[in-house]
């Protein structure tokens, strides 16, 4: 079974899913700037996702670029993956509507754990896949950025209850350490 | 004709279909756990429904890669399955909204019915136009698992009435039959 | 100038419009099948737009496969296509919800006019590009399929006022003359 | 990391943008005449922005085939400007709900004013990456439509507070410099 269907079918649903949270973006019926202001956490929580789903595309096509061929199994988890993604812009607009509350806040760090775990399983399945000798699975290393990150949405979904603005920042700070991409499967990739 | 073009165009259909589903889940106004609640019923409708594209997704994937050549007739057998295919995220919302009223759990089976129909009409189009020597002719054999499907709708459909219950369970059993992908077409492809 | 992500994007914008359509059909509250009556005609308007646009896909597919290369003038008669094309959903939803009113039925014969115009400016804009000597000129012939359908729809328009049930067996005549594949340009293509 | 993935996403969010704008054309359910003529400045300004997407698409298509090999830096500078432009259909539907008022007016130009920002950086990122002796750098020269476009649109922002119809004239200017594709870049490309 060959990749490229599959890379362009998860780009097509990333590119939907980063596309379609700007929907929950209503323009307000008054023109006054002040009917703007309400949805300005609306509007950062939204630039937040982007950037997220910008990272797990980008990771997404380092990834399946180091993997020359697939099977059911990767099939399954890269669908896993999508459908944890696929209900960011669900989260992310009840975040904006209530970015201090504590709920929203831990569920929205839910949903990126479970992508972030998502990720992980479809990793690990394609290098499963391709085994231990493959270039991929000795440049992945340790993966101790994937690790940090859960420890970081764990942290933060802990703090929702606490102070949901730790929780936020705690978010910036996981998008932060992705911005940079995956140095690893891209030098496996380049190879 | 070429199938490629056929392929992308019903990849990016299906990635369309599969992700405006969750633009039925609307983000509650209130930041209690309690207002989620009411949406569970709907987050499940919804996670059946996307494996049901995925599945779609796979198996239609699998019976194109082994046509090499299409014609106007498979053209539009292909457009009939997208069209049942594109009203799966209705039926899934008012599902969702309504899980243990008859109707709605007896027309969410009658579309996925009609899908299933669909892609029967498709394999069997395909089929003809390659030749029953293909070695995708060869390789459907007597397509069990399709009229098993088709059995077990028609059951789910009875059954709205009686115990809409058990139409859900059937719904997940059918899912659970495909979710491994259709070695038969995948086996002529990897010949 | 490549021909190809003409094509890829002209496909992704085809597939989003014929897809969104279905978020127009709103599912209703109530879990009775009487709750659905209302929406039968927006269905069946659905259904129509759903068959033109594959039509146009179908069409569309043909004449730029037969078009080795392009330049500006034919990306934006593509893009004025699109245009029209991309009206197609909102004058769907606002005839299936006043189906038997003058207005709705003549402006969604009003849009599909529109598209048809539109695709004659493409067609002529590409065989003006490739020469009158081009397989796809000689191909085209007098396009008597696209000079009645003209016909038809300024018909319908008219019929609007006087009886708009004629205006919509007109607008389905259209799609039936269609709705084979133009054996036109799919001979310059195959030749 | 090659080129054509990153324009597959591209060519996919810039698709959806410009579909998805005709979503906040709601169907009126008054079937008269008069019930679409509040919707006519929604429907011109969704002309326009979907004018601007073209031209973007064609922009960015001509930049990016100039570009035979990218990095991390554009693809993130690449994210940005596909960020501005998802915000377009927000810009729109206030303008076209509020045509004569200062602030969407003002905003509207502000969007499309980062925009411009954006598909500069874009460019500029391409250039530093390919060298300023690329083929592409010498024909790009001293980008005189990109300054003059971001001088008329700080131009239109300042209008807004005393006669917003010269904002809205500014706009259309802009889109009319833009209409006739990029000759330089098409140059670099064609070469």
């Amino acid at each position: 079974m060959k990749t490229n269907r599959l890379e362009a079918f998860s780009d097509g649903v990333l590119a939907i899913i980063i596309t379609i949270m700007v929907l929950e973006l209503k323009a307000p019926h008054s023109a006054d700037l002040d009917a703007l202001r309400p949805l300005l956490p609306s509007l950062l929580t939204y630039l937040l996702s982007f950037v997220y789903l910008g990272i797990y595309w980008n990771n997404h096509h380092h990834l399946l670029h180091a993997t020359p061929r697939i099977n059911g199994a990767i099939m399954w988890a890269n669908l896993n993956l999508l459908f944890w993604l696929s209900l960011v812009p669900f989260f992310t607009a009840w975040l904006g509507e209530n970015h201090s509350a504590p709920w929203p806040a831990a569920l929205y760090g839910g949903v990126l754990l479970m992508a972030a775990v998502s990720y992980t399983i479809l990793q690990t399945t394609i290098v499963s896949h391709l085994g231990r000798d493959s270039k991929l699975a000795r440049s992945l290393g340790s993966d101790l950025k994937g690790r940090l990150s859960i420890a970081m949405y764990l942290a933060a979904i802990g703090f929702a209850w606490l102070h949901p603005t730790i929780s936020d920042l705690l978010y910036i700070g996981v998008a932060l350490i992705w911005i940079i991409p995956d140095r690893r499967a891209q030098a496996a990739f380049e190879d």
